[in-house]
Formats: C-alpha cells, sequence, structure tokens
C-alpha cells in the first residue's frame, strides 16, 4: 500500500483521477487538496458520494509531504510549475498530467504556451511517461510528466513507423478529432451544450499546442532522416474520445501487410495496445472508459499513402488512466492494476 | 411592407425572430438594436453571412421610433420593463417574448421573478400573445406579451379540456421536458456540453416561473370549478424542442373518444395545431424549426387518468415564430404568412 | 471462486454482465452461450478484445451443468422461459434477466407479454431480485427473476413510502424517461440514430409491461389499503440512464423533512441507494455505470403532491449489476464486490 | 409555375426535396411516387400533416409524363437508372439525386457500384449538376446528375486552388467527415443510436464510392499538370452536416493571403458559397438546413501545407436543395429562389 496524494479535482482529469485511485488495490489515497475548490469531494463531484468521505483541502507542499508517497498533479499548466518544484524539494515522486514539463526546452514552451517556464531545472528532469515507449525511464524517475492526449493518440499510433521506417517517410499529417471534454470543464459560451451539440468544426488549424509535443517525441524514436509534421485539431460532439486519422506519406513503397506484421510485433507485449485485424477500423466507443489504444491501418493503391487511425479516451489513456499506468510502473505494481 | 425592428439579438429567441422577419415577404427589416452586443450582424451570428448587410447598433428609443411600425423584444426580463414604456410612449406597437409581461400581477411578479415590476400600468395592457385563444384581442392590441415556451405547450395543450370540461377536472399534473436551448445562450458550467450531453435532470421542481404563467391563463379560459395544478420541469440533452406529458385526473369518467372529438373540433381551422390521430404519439423531430404544436392523448383503462402530450419547438412556436404569428395578426397578414 | 456461466450475448445487458464477470474477484466464468451469435467474443464485441479469449457456444444445459454454478440468463423473453427449465432440472443456480418470471401470475403474463407462459411452475418459485426489498429471500433462493430497468427506479423511488404510509397515498403517476439502450441492440429503423437523436417521445403510453410489475410488487409492500397506479414511458436521446418522475398524490398532509427523514432512515445500511439532501436533484449522469439508485424528492405549496425522482443506469442497477448484486447475496460474498 | 415530380419519398433527401418544393414559389408539386412506400405524405412523414395532403403512388412512366414537367429522382442508386430511361423517352427533364448517372464511365461505375451500368447512352448526357462550376452546361441540360454530399464539399473546396494552381499542387488528401442522415434511413444495427451516439469512426477507408466522383471532376477542372488524390471518410454522431479537411501538399510556395485572395474572387458573385475571413474556421452548424457552403483556411509554417476546410449540409446543399438550385437554372428562375 502506498499513500497517494492529488492536487487538483475540480477537471475531468482530476475526476477520473480519484475514481481510479479510490478503487486501486494498492493505493490508499491520503491526500486530496486543490487550490481554489475545496470541501467534500462528493459536495465537488455528485458523483462520488457514497464512494468517499474525504475532503479537499487548500494545497499545501508541507502536509503533503507528510501524507503522501507520491502526488498527482491534475491542475491547469502554469500552476504546475509552481507546485511541482515545492514537492519535489520534499523529496515526493511527481505525476503530473498538466503542459508544463512536456516540452523539453524552455524556449517552445514559452512559444506554445505564452508564458515564461519559471522551473526550467526540473524541466530538464522529468521523464515523459508514455510507458509503451518510456517504460525503463519511467522505472526509474521520481517525476513524471504526462502526455498529452492527442500526442498519446499520435505517438502510439505511429511509434512502430516512425521509429523502423523513418527513412521513407515523407511527411506526415495528422487529422486529430476529440471529445469535448478535452476542453476542460469551463464556463464558456463555445462550450454551451447548443453550440457544440450536432456540430463540428477545426480548431487552433496547424497552431494547437499539442503539435510540437507530437513532434518533440517523433524525433527522439525516429532512427534516422527527417519528416514534415503538421496537426490539425478539430471538437467532436461527444464526452470522451479522441479518434486521430494519420497520414504518413512514403517515398517508397512498402506493403501494409509488412506495416502490420511490424505494428503487430511492436506492440506484442502491450496489453493496452490492441491493433486491429487489417481490414477492420477503430471505433472511439470500443475505448471510451479504458486505458487502451486501438490501431488500424490502409494503404493507398498506389502504396504511397499509409493511413493509420488511433483511438484513445483523453480522459483515460490520454490522461487519468495513464498516469496510474506510470504510477505502477515506478512502484513495481503490476502495469494494468486497478486498470482492466 | 411594414417597418420591423428588433432589440436583442444575442440570443436564440433573436437570432430565430431575425431569419425570419429577413424571409418575411411583408416585412422590411429597418432596425436591430441591442444594449450590449453591437456590430455586423454576420459578426455576431456567423450563419447570417450573406443574409443580410444590417448592423446592431445601440438601442435608442428615439431611432426605434423613426425607423419602425413594431418593434420587437428579444431582450431578456427586466430589460423589457425598461425599454417597453419608451416604445409605447412613442406610439410603436410592440411584441415582448420577455417574461416581463406575461403575469398580470406585479406582485405575482415579484413572487416568480425575484424583482418589483416598474411598469404596472402597461402590465395591464399587455395581451398574451397566444392566437389560438386569444386571437380577437391580439387584433386589436399594439401590446403583445408572447407566452413563454412551456405554457404555450402546456395551454394549447388542456385549452379544449379546460375549457369544456372544468368541472370533471380534479387536478392537473404536467410533467415537462425542454432542450437546453430553453436556457439560453450564456456561459455557465452547468450547461456545458459533458455536463448536459447524456445526462437528464428535473430543475426548480414545482418552482419554475412559467407554473403561475399556465395557471394564470388555464383558469381565465375555465368556465367554472376549480382544480389543483402543479408543474415539473426537466432538462433535455437536445437543442430545440418541448414534450409536455400533461396528466389530467379526472372526477368523472370520460372517453377517450369523446375528449379526442373534441379536441378535432376545438382546432379545426387551426393551422398551426396537429391533433394527432388516436393511438399515435408525438414526437419533438416533427416540430423542430416550425410553429406547429402536435397533440396525442390516451385514457387509463379506468377512465380516471387523461394523459395529453404536447410538443412544440421552444424557439419557435414557444418564442419567436409565434411571435410572427402574432405581428400577422396585428398588421392583417395571412395568419401563416412566413411561417409555413 | 464460482464457477458463472452465461446464455446470451449479443445484447447490451449480456456485454455489460460479461464486462462485470469478467472483472469479479470470486467469480471464474466458465461457460458462454448462445442459441444464435456463436464464436469468439472478442469478435462479437470488439471493445472485448485484449480482455478474454472466450469463446461464445452454442447452448447445451448438459454442457452448463457440468461447467457452472450459477447461470445468468441475458436472452430476450421467451426464450428465457424454454432455458430456465432445464437449467434448474440440472441443480443450477439461475438468475434470469429477462422478464418472463417476473409477472408471478401466468395470465397476467400473458396479458402484457402476449405468449403463454409456458413454464408456470417456476415461474412461483422465481425470487423477484431487488435486494434492497427482499434480501433474505434472494439469500436463500436458486432462481432469482432479475427486475425489470423501469420497475427497479420506481420501486426503489416508492417503498419507504408505500410501505410506510400507504393508506395517505390517493394515487400515483410515474413519468419515466429512459435511455435508448433499453430498447435493446436491434436493427430498427424506429431506433437508428437520426430517428431518435434531437428528438423525444413518449411511447406504449399506459401499456408498458413493466406496469403491471411496479403495480404487484408496490402492493406486495404497501401495508393497508389501495392507490390507483399509472405509468408512462418515454425515449431519451441518450445510451444509458433512466429517470423516472413519480407523482404520488396524497390524502393527507405530512412534511417533506419528515419524508425525507423516512427514506433516510429506511436506506440506512444501503450502500448502492443515495437519498439526496433537500433541495438536490439527482442526475442521471452521476449513476451512469454504476450499481447506484439517487432518489430526490419535493413537496407542493399545499401538501398534496410529493414528488420523488428517481435516477439508475438502466444496464447496471436496472439489469446487469444488478444481476451480480443478486449473486454476491447467494453465494454469501460481500453484497458490493465487484460492483464499487 | 411548372409541374414538378418527384421518385422516392421514403429517403432523408427525398424528404428535403419536398419540403422545398412544398414552399418555392414557381412549383406546382403535381406527382409524388415510389416503388415500395405508397400512401399518403403525412402518413409517410408525420412533420408533413398539415403541409400538404398529397398521396405518393406507385410509380408509372406514363402518368409521370402527363403530370409534369420535369422529375425528381430520390430512389437509391440501381433503381435509378431504371427510371430515368423511361421518363427521358417521354422528353421528361430530370435531376436525379443518386450515384447512378455521375461517373461519366461505365466501368468505373461497375468498379466502385459493384454492378454493371445498364444505361450507357444517359450516362453520356446527364450533366453534372454543380451549379458553381457547371451552371451554363446545367441551364441547357435536360438531365441533371445532381453531385454526392461528399463530392459537393470537396469539390468546392478545391475548385479555385485546382483551376487555377493546378501545377503546384503535389498531392491532395481529404479527411471528410459526414452527419449520419448521410447513410440513409434504413434498419441497420451499425447505425442504431447507442452504436453510433458517443463514438465516431473511419469507414471505407479510401475505398469510399466518392471518391473516383471527386477525383474524376477535379480533373476536369485542372489546368494542366497532374496529382495524387486520396479520400477517406468518418461517421459523426449528428443527423446533418459535412466537414472536409482538405489537406493540399504544394511543391511550390504560395502564400495563405495571396490563395484567400483567388477564393474570395473565385466565389465572389456566388450567392451559396461564402469563403471565411482568414483566421476563422467554419462551422457545421451555421449551414444546417441551408443551401451554403462555407470555406476557410490555413497555411503551415513553411508554406508546403495548405489546409482547406470546408462544410455543407449533407441533405440540403449535398443533395436536395442543390437539386432544386439546377431546378431553378434549368427553368430561368433566380438561382435562389426558394432557397433563402
Amino acid at each position: 500500500m502506498i499513500k497517494v496524494g492529488i492536487v487538483g479535482v475540480s477537471g475531468y482529469s482530476g475526476l477520473i483521477a480519484l475514481k481510479l485511485l479510490l478503487k486501486h488495490p494498492e493505493v490508499r489515497l491520503t491526500y486530496v487538496s486543490a487550490n481554489t475548490t475545496t470541501g467534500k469531494l462528493s459536495d465537488i463531484w455528485s458523483q462520488l458520494r457514497g464512494l468517499t468521505k474525504l475532503e479537499c483541502v487548500k494545497f499545501d507542499a508541507n502536509v503533503a509531504a507528510e501524507k503522501c508517497d507520491v502526488v498527482f498533479l491534475a491542475v491547469p499548466h502554469k500552476v504546475s510549475m509552481e507546485v511541482t518544484p515545492l514537492l519535489l524539494k520534499k523529496g515526493l515522486k511527481v505525476i503530473d498530467l498538466s503542459g508544463d514539463y512536456r516540452l523539453k526546452n524552455a524556449r517552445t514552451y514559452k512559444q506554445w504556451y505564452g508564458v515564461e517556464h519559471t522551473d526550467p531545472l526540473n524541466l530538464k528532469k522529468a521523464v515523459y511517461g508514455l510507458p509503451e515507449l518510456f517504460r525503463v525511464k519511467i522505472k526509474k524517475s521520481g517525476f513524471i510528466s504526462n502526455p498529452g492526449c492527442y500526442p498519446t493518440a499520435a505517438l502510439l499510433g505511429l511509434a512502430p513507423m516512425v521509429s523502423i521506417f523513418t527513412s521513407i517517410i515523407d511527411n506526415v499529417v495528422i487529422d486529430a478529432k476529440s471529445g469535448t471534454s478535452g476542453a476542460g470543464k469551463k464556463a464558456s459560451s463555445d462550450l454551451s451544450f447548443c453550440e457544440v451539440n450536432e456540430s463540428f468544426k477545426a480548431y487552433k488549424v496547424l497552431e494547437h499546442q499539442h503539435s510540437p509535443e507530437i513532434e518533440m517525441y517523433l524525433k527522439k524514436i525516429a532512427v534516422e532522416g527527417d519528416f514534415d509534421f503538421n496537426f490539425v485539431a478539430h471538437l467532436l460532439p461527444i464526452n470522451q474520445g479522441i479518434l486521430e486519422t494519420i497520414y504518413v506519406h512514403l517515398n517508397e513503397k512498402i506493403s501494409l501487410a509488412e506495416v502490420h506484421k511490424v505494428y503487430k510485433r511492436f506492440y506484442h507485449s502491450e496489453t493496452f495496445v490492441r491493433v486491429m485485424d487489417l481490414g477492420v477500423q477503430p471505433e472511439v466507443k470500443n475505448v471510451v472508459n479504458t486505458n487502451f489504444c486501438d490501431i488500424g491501418m490502409a494503404m493507398s493503391a498506389n502504396g504511397k499513402l499509409l493511413v493509420i487511425t488511433s483511438v484513445i479516451d483523453n480522459l483515460y489513456k490520454g490522461a487519468a488512466s495513464q498516469a496510474i499506468q506510470n504510477m505502477n510502473i515506478m512502484f513495481g505494481f503490476n502495469e494494468t492494476m486497478g486498470l482492466l
């Protein structure tokens, strides 16, 4: 049993993290805190009535240090880089769900998040928590930067291709579609039911802050060579789920059967990545409320365009359940514990 | 051709009123104004691009008086009772879509809307704009208080029964369900997509401000006798549409066939009320984007409970298109003009 | 560890039962069968890939008897009364999710389900599996008839009132709204996305087959006196969830505070029934994917109408998770095992 | 006033065509027929009650010839090529909404639709009814093949670029998303509410029958040069609307401002195509129930990828209202008549 704390509970990722931690057989949830919303958890989230009597208190790093072995941060970016150094200094393990420590370069961070990075030291130390690609580093680390939702689906969808066939990739375009919970739980007329329901749109076209995150880690796993990368986000009128249609333009022919074999082998021992049979497309509904990533593929007749489809639940594999998976790895638990 | 103005365009009722007025063959839209949101209509509502070059200006009663024969008010309650007396004093005809002039008693108004009524004089003069019940008065009036959405479905659903069989009614309970546009277009976390979608709830149970409005006009059309009345509202995860299931408890048996005949006769010459055949239930989708009200009915085996179902589009027959219907009557146009 | 089998897996209740049984710490799923759909479970339900390698075989009572201690039936009505006697004869425990054994009277069954009951003997023996009301009988029984979805919400919502205050109840009307999964997974133009989405309707008005089920068990728990009962069903454009607005007309005044106290006490030791604080209304989203039933209430100003709101997930507490709860009780497991 | 007939009314395109024709000031709807569904229109579509007393009769080419000047075909493909030659032989004008006469080559037709084309003669004669591109031919023609929904959005989105800058286009990928009405109104478990709602998927990846249609007409308007073309379709959980994100890979730099200017000029006199201001993305909700196509654009930082977004209502501009627009052109009416 480990003692686990969380900072930030009023957003959707925080809620899912709470629900998963409350069920986890090796976790005792000892500290729930936030900067603004405090009080009984069952008052903050009506669905938690009967599941916990915990109260959310105002965040205090000293108290966190006394009560916890590890702390999850489900706070907005900017807040995370204020809280994280306080916790790390106390010797706590930290799993940060925000975007603050994903871009390993303070300049890039400023360019995409619009603010100066105030904790560049820890920025270097953070390990990117995508277990299927960086499990060994995660195991040794005390500070995990949990991947963004779009990057999770993108990197898992592209990893086998990029890490094995970099040289034949001409360019990659990702057409990504996300459920509305990805925008968080805020009062905004644009996100009101009648504005989102029965509609669909692209947003932050070619300018989404997850774009450099994807590109950075793609380049990290690429063997050699280089390729152009572009990313377009869309807003789906559903609560949870991401589907990314990934267009890999090739400068050399390769058969779909060969690509498929490589993907099957790459993810052979991964519980949470399911490579579909050829001819079958993944669907959002099959991964909602799970830690799974489902991947499908197709090839154009002339063999020059590979189309990969990758689906996850943005709040689970794209946020909270992946954070738990990271915790399982860090503490030597069975990686699927509390997640199946 | 009449010259028409509108005050208030940032809400959904205002948008629908604009769209209907722009299409109406006898209307020239000469004045579009608001208190806060101003600028090109096509900037305020992207869907109006290409349909109009009109600009929304800051409201000024003098300008309105110069430019208009009649003015629609699609402003929130409280604002309406500030604007209305200014316009009436100028001799303009007014059709008010807000709740400010529906309750004919300033005390009742204060009780349900929580503020003092500041224009009790005009409160008396306002004619309640439900054409199927009060057409003659509407025709003669220069000031129409357009009914609320719930009251429109309720009163049309109950009018034949209440005006003919009052004495055998023991009590009436309305279980009402409304699409989310009924809550208006405001930034609110409670009305955000993820909070409304895939959910359903009752709200303002027995305390909705439309309850006294329904009761007041029911009593007005009742012949004799009295009955208890209760009203419960629910929020549907759809954009537009209201369905009210109306439970009429009877203290004397009556056959469903007889009730049905009475309803058919009552609405025989009404274009916009469609009484369904026995055995057929009305559905929201059949009235969306129209001025229709569809009515169905059933009777319990022991003949003591009549169940009436009444559906409308809350933004059309429950607001904007009914307002146009009132305008058509006031100016002697064909009542269906611009509405079919 | 007990050995559990299931018959019927192609419907939504079967799917949820499978998912819950696969996770249950005291269950070994040893036998999955059906009459028509056979093959790998992960081919029948794509979301089960990676979770099980089980195959669904053609049903055979002898094989079931060899492999199982208890069998869940997630087959349509009519099929259930063919399969059940075969299994009971072999000495197996049976939990039937269909409607075949809920109405304890073969004549009533024929009247509402339109077919002759072919197993009247076992009809008498079946215990109605609503744990909060009939836990002691369930514990001793080897054959459970799992309640319908509407009856579960209705009976839990009414039980304290009806079992304690029968004499002051004049009549009860239930206005029930259900998500579309309640209609099952069948190819039907009426249930196609575009016909259900953005619409709402009443159906089987006063004629739903769950109506006599509710009435029968209400009368069973009533102390004395009698009251009229009526039930109207509506189709919600959501996947999962039921909300019932229950109108209890009273012939004697009672305070809301007193009713609330009675409800709190009645469900004091029940994990899965959550009585809301006064002033708070239950919402479907808070119970989706759970075994909870949330109950709220309000009273009319004149104290003659009590409005109870009761919400459940029709596929969980209204079907599959309640069946697991019954199994837990039958086998002496912790009642919440596998359900929180 | 012209006399208009329609064959096929049970699908969504047929319904919208009916509604538009009933409102059109220059149209008398004289003949409504079908092969299977017959009877009162208001029984086939409940929402048409009160709008028409017309009956749908079994199709007979002789009767059609007597009663009509022009006939709309809203029948499935295969049926259309049986009916069309009968009508053309009688000298009637025909506007066909099916896919039967869009691919101008019988062999390509067979390849994508899986059946032999039985009317190759008229296949040559059919004029492709995309008014913004082929207005002059439409005006002179007596037989219009109305474009598919995906091709309408694709061709309008690409026409300025392809017809002016062909030589700098390296390849085009269309990532298309359509509302569920595009799949028609059929009883299918895959299209049932619970299977589509809260989900999202790609389908017929690189194999959609609209792909060759788009490619054929793109090549027709291209000036010189050639480029690869690929098309992927997705199913949106909304009723109506298509958004296509069109990726135009360039082999030569061009500024976004220049592209935008070209688009503005190209569509300068087109009422139904609205080119958005730079920085603004089109949204499905702004074109639903209209004949508009809204187009937005963005450019990658390195100037090698142009992203065009194009939205329409698949049942309106993608089917029925575009058919009316074609009729208006054929008969010399104002092109926007009955459509604004």
